[in-house]
């Protein structure tokens, strides 16, 4: 297969170094200094799924640059405020699929309104992975099987079941579901309800859980999310939001009560955050929908603001 | 005149040294620590108002080790989530007037519970003063003059008068207002837009009016602050929220640009802030009168978290 990985953080150098040992014909667009590093030292992942090495000649600082135009599978690992740039750029190539492996609400949509429904697959990525340095990736935890899919249901059913078989064949344990968008969906629950508090307060999961005042923002952000979900006949895994908070107190927070979310982290680096992808969408959708989002709203400008104070001059 | 000052902060210690230059028979009761050196050392002020120092020696660590239970004046100037424990003590001794010198909403309303309008006045106070150590304190900016008066109307016009002229003969710049609850209430205004976004965020009110998060986010509290006060017949200097906003942004807060708010120093002290009496405040005369304030309930519950977690353990 000729692959062609668009972004190569964390998560890029994981699917291009293990698609190139699994003997594929990978391709990458990355960074200029990440392009550079990983010219002369190749791909390393190490951590939870073992230690690997790859060489990657065939990387590039743009589409420009690439010897070949035509992909079997196009992979997008850019974080979502880059995504209307990728799927410019990614206008210059041609591919049979593009797969989305991003975060948040809007990057399916996007992409389906630009390529059209029969090219985009979504998937949903739940393991966690980040970049020691240019061209080195640690996977640092797992909680599921990257999970890939047709939204649309505008793609055939066997080659979905094909291509998990091989990226699980690859190292990278996927499996196919056509209800990819309640898994997405999922993840975006989490993280709108984590992340921007936890960066805004610079604390962890188990602390936010702790202090009334935080999960009382928790439980109306999650309640916002699901009276959205509703209006948009956004279908979700969950009944109700009182079912889902049952879940995520009982269930899904306790064991990552010591984390701190990725957008803190991104935050005390000087990095952009994907807010506008998580507590900005619910905003987004909740302006079409008539429905007020208020205490997702106020996080929204909370963190875009700590943002532009913590980015890194000019 | 017999004057008790309840609350040896910064406040408090300009009020009682002033006092006693100016030849009354003043008492204090503060915290042991500032009991112990004011006892020691006296009380000195310095900063705008001059150089002062002066001995003082009735300063007691609690009501009940005052000599004398009588006074003509009691000057209240705890922090206002203390209020509600200095008038409980304030029922130990008999005074003729109580005398408010604090910030925020509430702190009227409930001595007016417990010791009837006509013994109690407040003040709008407008100066900022700084405690460089226990009986040290130091006078930073005075914006106006302290106002005093008697929102119920329940004192006579000819004693306010006379009190605002015994207080600026000592040195502390006095006027009686009839409309001193409007006074109140534009610090209030002011306080509530700026203080605790600034102790979130931890930057200047400078930098909260040129972001767009920001300042979208004070345009909503003082919105709220608005639509409260007209529900609670409240009334204001300002005839709408745009009349405010546009003093505020234009009058108001360029020559405090640089500065940051109290609140945010209180926070990084690891003390407790005042958020209660203002967006908190805010909130609970809102749900009084079925007005929504989401945005100032998500400052104050995001404050009263971040509080929680700068506050020293135990």
């Amino acid at each position: 297969m000729r692959v062609l990985v668009f972004g190569l953080g964390a998560l890029g150098s994981v699917f291009a170094a293990f698609l190139k040992k699994a003997g594929h014909d990978v391709f990458a667009v990355g960074r200029p200094r990440v392009v550079e590093a990983v010219k002369k030292g190749g791909l390393k992942v190490s951590g939870l799924w073992g230690e690997h090495g790859v060489k990657l000649e065939k990387v590039y600082p743009s589409v420009e640059g690439l010897p070949e135009r035509e992909f079997d599978l196009v992979i997008l690992t850019v974080k979502s405020y880059d995504t209307e740039r990728a799927l410019e750029e990614l206008k210059k190539v041609s591919f049979r699929y593009l797969m989305l492996a991003q975060n948040g609400y809007g990057n399916y949509e996007r992409a389906v309104e630009v390529f059209g429904p029969e090219k985009v697959i979504l998937s949903r990525v739940i393991f966690g992975a980040r970049l020691v340095s240019p061209g080195e990736a640690e996977v640092t935890v797992s909680a599921d099987d990257v999970v890939i899919g047709s939204p649309a249901g505008a793609i055939d059913g066997k080659f979905l079941e094909e291509l998990a078989r091989l990226l699980s064949e690859a190292g990278i344990p996927t499996r196919h579901e056509p209800a990819v968008y309640k898994y997405l969906w999922d993840k975006i629950l989490y993280n709108s309800a984590l992340n921007a508090l936890g960066a805004l307060l610079e604390t962890n999961y188990g602390t936010l859980a702790r202090l009334e005042e935080t999960r009382e923002l928790m439980d109306r952000v999650i309640e916002e999310i699901f009276a959205v979900a509703e209006a948009k006949g956004i279908e979700l895994f969950h009944r109700s939001a009182d079912e889902y908070k049952r879940l995520f107190y009982e269930k899904l927070l306790p064991p990552t009560a010591e984390h701190y979310p990725s957008t803190y982290w991104d935050l005390m680096a000087g990095k952009r955050t994907e807010v506008d992808a998580l507590n900005g969408a619910i905003v987004r959708l909740g302006r079409e929908a008539g429905v007020p989002t208020p205490v997702n709203e106020v996080i929204t400008n909370l963190l875009k603001a700590k943002e532009k104070l913590k980015l890194p001059q000019g």
